[in-house]
């Protein structure tokens, strides 16, 4: 038992230190490695196998939905970030320059893309003539660097990988539509995928990105209390292609600037993953992403017959589960251990007992409820298993995300929820940004995460400076 | 037919222009574009689907012999690029470097990385202790930046995509022998996936890649007769082990440095599809990489059921092939040039007489053979024409690669054929790389392509100096 309880031991308790417990599961689940390159993360095979089924599944999602793949280069002359003024102001603080190539000092310096909207306007700029070339619905999987001082593997780092669609419209309202479904993608890939539920809305004017007309977003709440943002969802007019000159002929003959959007989701959601349902025994992995929807750990493994049925068992699910067997020689106590840090949601304990009774156990990583399935219909027990605990962290994502949300009807109030409480607070705001300003300033970083789509009155004046109201915010801290 | 002759007329005949037929095809079928960013390309959708389509199948062969993919950093510091002596030597001159980070000046300039030798040693450092640990099997699938000044997409760009596996083995015969599984996996990929045969072999000492104890090939030879190195597989020996102080405890207890091998296959394969299988009608895609593999083109689809028939047949033939259905207003002969341009495998016509006769006509695109099927076994009739494609396609390149090769007994007939017969020379070779650079000066370019595995005695002295050979080897030029 002593080298099971070393292993637990390994992770600070939540409660203890929350960034410190984050920062354990990150390398014992063995995720993420630091490297010697400052803010740049290797990202190790268990955590690459999610990200790899968060691309399955979103990409099948996009590709639904009619979305081509491209891939856009990795530099950006000045020059051309420089076309739309908002947009470079936004991400030039952050940019890594390219100054020389190939031994020889560049005429004009190359930034590595923070983001693609100005390349993908370039080559917009060639391919659209028509009304006939509309829409033009690309999205991109890449690496991006954004340069960050203080660094978090898969919450903030220089390097991180996403996907970001871009595309382009014959309307403002077929735009406007495309920017609100893929937000909506988003909310049901965290829901359906993530078992993450999460306050969905449109950004206010001071917290939009660089550029965009509109900013929506998905605000999942981590179990903390604090807010991540798990992807965006942008309309930007037809502003970017009036600095980028992209014209089409429209089907009168007119000519016309086309309206555009873009929207991403990157290695942060790993991030959102960890905070969202881990505990203190290590990291929970939602069953549509996990390497490893079930381990097989077999009891008593010595006895004639347990590793063939073990095997056989193996075999058999391997067929419809991303499945394990662990036959190692470590004990069956400290193989409980590992495969609860590492999240598996399912564990499949089969020893003589359960195959004289031709049954085995399945215990849930969330609840380590354990339940004795039939061996004859284990596809159907194993299906069921894995959907309860999809729908077990869901549910207690959901209670979190409810116990920790309050409503302030006065300054006071607010500023003693945001003292006391972490979580969310909904409040009622002017519109004007001031108010914003004030509001991090005195809470020591309180922000407006989102106007929520489900929005309520809950008041007649903001809650800052008791003007009269025009929306209610979402206000939280944030990663 | 005016329109379409005109489609096919943009093409530049191979014959003409080889190089501007290439870049026609690249265009017109829409696989790439330029960028205003020098030496990046767009790859655009209908080429990036391709690599997707390479990347499915590559990852596959990789994950069944167990390596693992894994994401590391972009950037290498310039000290972690220098640890090992000649890997810095081949790739510092190409290399693009960082210099302002986050408006800051850096203290160390970052290297894009060209190859990730250094960050995978880096990592390995930090994970390998023991011989349990052994062995390591990773892949990366990213982009790579390797600064050039004359550009060709596909071919040769400053920036690729491309996977690199890099494994880390207990022993010297271990490493070795996965250098040449590993070249092997790329010898099947190519001929079973992209219908590409190719010369395998290992590399001179004047040619291997930077760092590495000896470098193994495939070189296919495109259709002018022209090299195209597809795909490479080095041994490292202990040299980046001991450069990088990567040890483990073996099965004696003793300190030992491990064995490492890299291999690598890049988007530099679309160029080698094009140039092995295009004719002057436009692309041919082989069916293991097509995007599209069946097109279905309603003939009289005005007529009362064609389109109904071509919509059901589509549905069918969805389930077990990556088909499209072109219903749109051009004439079937414009859709006709339209899919053989963009080097769609199999056409599949059909009009009111097949219905009434329950039949359809599939059209081979590299042979435009037509073969009428019964719509009864429709799904039979397809998958044996799509097979009878690929076995075409192979054939072909096949004698391309009979028919250009050549063996070169004397000097002389060395040089009149580096002269006049664009191809493979046959060779004796003396060891010494002096014959490399002479044979390369005095034809303009033509270098050792490898030794190859299957090699022949067919002189007993060097073709260049005339000292006793070692070895033949295979000369060409290349892209």
């Amino acid at each position: 038992m002593s080298e099971e309880k070393r292993l637990v031991e390994q992770i600070t308790p939540m409660d203890v230190d929350f960034a410190q417990w984050y920062t354990d599961i990150v390398k014992k689940a063995e995720l993420a490695d630091y490297s010697g390159v400052k803010g740049c993360m290797v990202i190790r095979p268990y955590g690459y196998a999610i990200w790899e089924n968060i691309q399955r599944d979103l990409d099948s999602r996009f590709k639904k939905l009619g979305h081509e793949n491209v891939y856009m280069p990795l530099f950006i002359p000045e020059s051309l970030l420089q076309k739309e003024k908002e947009h470079v102001e936004g991400f030039a603080p952050e940019c890594a320059w390219v100054t020389i190539g190939g031994q020889t000092e560049l005429t004009e310096r190359l930034c590595v893309r923070p983001t693609s909207e100005t390349l993908f306007c370039e080559h917009y700029k060639n391919i659209i003539h028509s009304y006939r070339d509309l829409p033009k619905l690309y999205n991109q999987w890449c690496n991006i660097v954004r340069w960050e001082k203080t660094t978090r593997p898969f919450l903030r780092t220089s390097e991180f990988l996403w996907q970001e669609g871009h595309t382009m419209h014959e309307t403002e309202e077929e735009a406007r539509e495309e920017t609100i479904r893929m937000l909506y993608v988003y909310r049901d890939f965290y829901a359906e995928t993530l078992a993450i539920p999460a306050i969905i809305g449109r950004k206010t004017e001071k917290e939009k990105f660089a550029g965009a007309v509109e900013t929506y977003t998905i605000e999942p709440m981590m179990h903390n209390g604090v807010a991540l943002q798990g992807g965006t969802s942008h309309y930007f007019g037809d502003g970017f292609a009036r600095a980028f000159g992209i014209t089409y002929t429209d089907r009168n003959n007119q000519i016309r600037y086309p309206f555009q959007t873009s929207w991403g989701v990157s290695t942060r959601s790993i991030g959102a993953i960890i905070m969202t349902h881990g505990d203190d025994s290590g990291l929970i992995l939602p069953p549509g992403v996990a390497p490893i929807q079930v381990i097989i750990i077999p009891v008593a493994q010595h006895k004639p017959g347990v590793l063939e049925a073990a095997a056989k068992l193996r075999d058999r699910l391997a067929e419809k589960f991303r499945v394990k067997l662990d036959d190692s020689d470590y004990s069956a106590g400290w193989k409980f251990s590992q495969y609860e840090m590492k999240g598996v949601p399912l564990r499949l304990e089969i020893g003589p007992r359960d195959i004289e009774n031709n049954s085995c156990v399945l215990v849930s990583r969330p609840t380590r409820e354990k339940t004795v399935v039939s061996l004859d219909n284990i596809e159907d027990g194993v299906k069921a298993a894995l959907e309860r605990v999809h729908r077990e962290l869901y549910a207690r994502a959901e209670k979190n995300l409810k116990d920790k949300t309050y409503d302030a009807h006065s300054y006071d109030e607010f500023l003693d929820i945001a003292k006391n409480k972490p979580g969310y607070i909904r409040a009622m705001w002017c519109g004007d940004s001031s108010c914003e300003d004030r509001i991090k300033d005195e809470t020591d970083g309180v922000k407006s995460r989102c106007i929520p789509f489900e929005e309520e009155h809950i008041a007649n004046h903001c809650v800052c400076c008791g003007r009269p109201a025009e929306h209610m915010v979402v206000w939280g801290r944030q990663y």
